[in-house]
């Protein structure tokens, strides 16, 4: 790094320190030739503030940080890029963790965020977190913090969602209306809230149009590689030859996976099984045939999260009470090809 | 924030600050007994070393700052995943910010970033630079600077890319063999050094093979938005009733574009038409019909870039001379059902 001081340029110019310092911030009672001089020299000089030191002073960091399960992920990456953008309009920057659906690194990077001092936290949770003290450890921290997507309903702090438990709902009420009548469903995991309340909306839907719940038609997505649990549960419905009409995956890319499959074994989709995805991922508008789906708004959820947080990072530095929020995006269906 | 600060502790242990802050840090001229209840207390009040100040002492971040052009990108979200995954070993994070494929952003960006004095920098540079006097400046502030896959040759750091004439090269030479004659290629825009590659790769494998190179044949793609340049460009070389057999699309979106308009117009793939991408995003391996394609390495290039800046930092930190490197990955040809 390039060093130059205060104290360098005041020797250059044989003045005090504290002259330099109240010229670079433009103070009046320093007279115009020496503050151009100032200037000129610290330009000349590529002078920067030195940002640590500031940093003490005004216990800011303009940095908040963003724990994600996964980057390679067009719902993640829309995510980002909201968060992007409205850091970008407050001069924030962004630290990004990949907490790889680990729990434990999750917990690692939380203690790195918080001994970095940033000024908020963003977390959707791993599959894996099913305690939640290492996130009391950042309220207790009296740090901001929002949840989104995969967020835990028990920890006290803002959150931004989507209605997981009614767009699966509503999407199996449409799929019924269809005429479909033995749904299958490809489920996610068994921790993350949205994996359980997708997989509720699903029940009671059923349930609500006097279709009696069939466990044995639903499959568990357990490998953490979406593509391939779809392909391979649908591999197993197929191989076990039982009586469905259609599949509500879990994910788009479940939901990919099964297509790959069905199409490789001259399955026609929708004429013999329909497919209803979860996400409305890009790729699911290009593959064949184009697969129908639930608008999850990633780019809009990511904007949201970020604003909430940098609200309440400054209400917090102007000492004023944060009420949290839980807001709920809303979702859309989007019908393709497969239904 | 909580700020137990080394002086609580101290007043409510009734030692001095000094005694406290060898206790932490392990000292063996403090007692056993003072350092158990330094550390017990320490704990207890969730006291945190200001990472600020350590930052002000040793004048490092344990921060790079990473420039990209675009966030919902396959081949990027590879990249960042293996950046992250070399910062995660060494306990370093990583501020991402993204240039949106303009030039006056990454300008701000970088400022942002010499600011923060972040301990080095990773740039894929915008398609809209074409002077490079911000990244001087990077090397200006000596602070270490890697370049990787959109890179500028003349600027004086390390690079790490793919050779993107010799993948162009081999890929219509592939071609070629396979029996095309009439390539059309589908360009990216005029600016970025991996486009113009890709593109003189192609016009050398037409003239080594004693095919007459035909600009009419040659469209350029300068949406932005790669899908929809294939969509279109596609469009207009069948408007144009053009005499083709091929499409070599400068990447995979570009040709999945390309497919998308082949597809609705009934033209048979490959059979009337060819097509070939570049970057072997995982979509291409799931449309209709799955796309050949290059294979370029992302997550390796954003271990590559990150281990060479990291070891850049530890040169620089020790005072060693650094030596830039230029490093090639290696792409492989993936040959699919669109060739």
């Amino acid at each position: 790094m390039n060093n130059t001081t205060l104290k360098e340029i005041a020797s250059q110019l044989g003045i005090s320190i504290t002259t330099v310092s109240k010229a670079l911030k433009g103070y009046s009672d320093v007279n115009e030739k020496t503050k151009k001089a100032v200037i000129e020299l610290a330009n000349q000089l590529n002078y920067k503030p030195n940002s640590f030191a500031v940093n003490l002073r005004t216990k800011e960091s303009k940095t908040i940080g963003l724990i994600i399960p996964t980057i390679v992920h067009h719902f993640f990456s829309n995510v980002i890029k909201g968060i992007l953008e409205e850091a970008e309009k407050r001069d924030y920057m962004v630290i990004i963790l990949q907490s790889n659906e680990k729990v434990e690194l999750e917990k690692k990077q939380i203690n790195l965020l918080l001994n970095k001092r940033v000024d908020g936290i963003l977390i959707s949770l791993s599959n894996e977190t099913d305690d939640f003290k290492h996130l009391n450890s950042i309220l207790f921290n009296n740090t901001p913090l929002v949840l989104f997507d995969k967020i835990a309903k028990i920890v006290n702090c803002s959150k931004v969602m989507i209605n997981d438990r009614k767009a699966a709902y509503d999407a199996v009420c449409y799929l019924i209306k269809k005429g479909y009548k033995k749904i299958a469903h490809f489920r996610g995991s068994y921790l993350p809230q949205n994996s359980i309340d997708r997989f509720l909306g699903y029940k009671k839907a059923l349930e609500d149009n006097n279709i009696p719940y069939d466990p044995a038609l639903v499959f568990v997505c357990e490998n953490n590689d979406d593509f391939k649990d779809g392909y391979e549960n649908a591999k197993k419905i197929i191989t076990e030859q039982l009586n469905f009409d259609a599949i509500f995956a879990v994910t788009d890319l479940v939901a990919i996976g099964t297509i790959q499959y069905l199409n490789e074994t001259g399955i026609s989709i929708p004429k013999q099984v329909a497919v209803l995805g979860f996400s409305n991922w890009f790729m699911s508008s290009v593959i064949s045939p184009a697969l129908s789906t639930i608008d999850q708004p990633g780019f809009e959820m990511g904007k949201k999260s970020a604003a909430i947080l940098f609200d309440e990072i400054n209400l917090k530095k102007n000492n004023l009470p944060v009420t949290f929020q839980t807001i709920e995006l809303e979702t859309k269906l989007i019908e393709r090809k497969t239904t």
